[in-house]
């Protein structure tokens, strides 16, 4: 056995390398899933996670989180969650529950107070700021609100061959009070079976959900495709279906890592991703979609600075 | 082409009977299964959707519902929403949207108060009596909770071939504040594919969505299984596989029909379902799981007698 884990856009970088220091140790892929996503949600210059995070239509930054455990197919979830630091460690408390395991709103606030998670308010400056230029730009430009929907997700895979994953997000930016993307929902968002793998999606969660594609990523690896060919094919051929049903499509990527510790992706939009193993260091690949592929590469020293700066940069 | 439509429970049967009108006279599909949904969410006695549903813990209804369009791959969903008359019209305007699909809480009270949609106490007196009965009988025994969980699930297909599906339940009785089901969950409680045909669930939602089974059904029909096998298959498999990694496993009920009219049930328990088609009045079908196989057939008069007795017996 050997360890292995997967996470959605650079932004998960800093919580992998946490998680695989965990993952070294012999960890476990439960904790070390929790502390990579904390990881993200805590900081606050991610705008689409957690702390930081853009605020729906009325200000308010509304959180989505899931967890799932493959060896047991325990799943938890929280959605519209407002003001508790960690939503993604609710999720994982929850998947421990048999009923009610999927709590949304106010009543997933009680929960987790009643559980004793920590409260944070969760708006922050820069976010607000965010919010007001946002505003303004769509009253003066006449335009379709909603933009930025980058989830993270996470796939992991310890020593013991127990496999984990989790999403965190605070969902489309301007969305509706009360809107619920794909992120929390079992099987769109995310799945993970130990005895196959697991997958995790990110786009535009009102796409994805037609095609409960982390579940279907997942089937097409049981079924003898390797990650690659998995995620690639989900995502192609949705993709590919919306367009003809619906005349088009959302962005869509998706990650997967199999049992053995072997990772794909599959996008329609460019994406970056970052893969850590016990042969390798985490490290940030760019990845887009090629005619009938995916191509990737390693993320230069260039781009690791851009992005340094354009998420620094002031409002 | 020819129409036929099955849906979840014996409650489904006068809905059934309205939608066969629609069909009969070439309406369309999402009219249908809607007004059929719509005629279980009125009716008071039905104790598990709309008006007169159970109560979660602190005794207010929060219904789910969800609507999916088979040849768009549509959706919308509400989850926990209070006090409004019918939650699938309100999903089924939802599945309308490209953004914002699936709205919880008071978002989701908001969005359809301002589209117009009606108010009422969906408090019934019978169901807070049943409320203060059981919050009695779970002191007095010290007894888990949660019992009573029939979504009214519902598959059509018109006679252009246009195929819809629709649930709508007020989830787990005394359910947690904001807890979310399968019901309104895509490939969960639903899923739908003209080109393929749709299947409905039923049962326990936290361990119906563990499976995405709605989809698994559909992509097993897909795969060139008939609706039953594939319904059969889909539920004992994945029951079998909960057992396996969790020890047990809840109630889980699947109807499924396909784009030829030819329908399918899977059950791990005693179930009642309804069909109805161009050849054939809507009928009452028992079924329960023998060995591993469903066994069906059509309700006895008696058996319908001591439902109606049932329902309308004193609190």
């Amino acid at each position: 056995m050997k360890w292995a884990i997967i996470g959605t856009w650079r932004m998960c970088l800093e919580g992998i390398a946490a998680a695989t220091e965990i993952l070294g140790l012999g960890g476990d892929s439960g904790d070390a899933v929790e502390e990579a996503v904390k990881a993200v949600e805590d900081y606050p210059l991610y705008k689409s996670v957690g702390y930081g995070g853009l605020p729906n239509e009325i200000c308010q930054v509304e959180l989505d989180a899931a967890f799932m455990d493959g060896d047991t197919l325990s799943f938890g979830a929280v959605g519209g969650i407002q003001d508790f630091k960690n939503p993604v460690s609710i999720a994982r408390r929850l998947s421990r529950e048999r009923f009610n395991i999927f709590l949304v709103g106010s009543g997933a606030e009680d929960y987790a107070h009643k559980n004793g998670f920590e409260r944070k308010n969760m708006l922050t400056e820069r976010a607000k700021k965010i919010w007001e230029k946002r505003v303004r730009e769509i009253s003066e430009n006449n335009l379709s609100p909603y933009d930025g929907h980058d989830t993270v997700g996470i796939v992991c895979l310890d020593l013991k061959g127990h496999m984990t994953a989790a999403t965190s997000t605070s969902g489309l930016f301007m969305k509706k009070r009360g809107r619920i993307g794909d992120s929390p929902i079992c099987g769109s968002g995310l799945y993970v079976d130990s005895k196959i793998g697991g997958a995790v999606a990110t786009g535009l969660g009102e796409d994805i959900m037609k095609g409960c594609l982390s579940y279907e990523v997942v089937r097409l690896m049981e079924s003898g495709m390797s990650p690659q060919e998995a995620a690639q094919n989900a995502v192609y051929s949705f993709s590919e279906k919306l367009k003809q049903r619906r005349g088009k499509v959302g962005a869509i990527s998706i990650v997967c890592l199999n049992n053995m510790g072997e990772w794909g992706v599959g996008t329609n939009v460019e994406f970056s991703f970052v893969v850590a193993s016990q042969k390798s260091l985490p490290k940030v690949f760019l990845a887009h979609p090629h005619q009938d592929k995916v191509v990737y590469e390693e993320a230069s020293k260039e781009w690791l600075e851009a992005y340094q700066r354009r998420i620094t940069q002031p409002v």
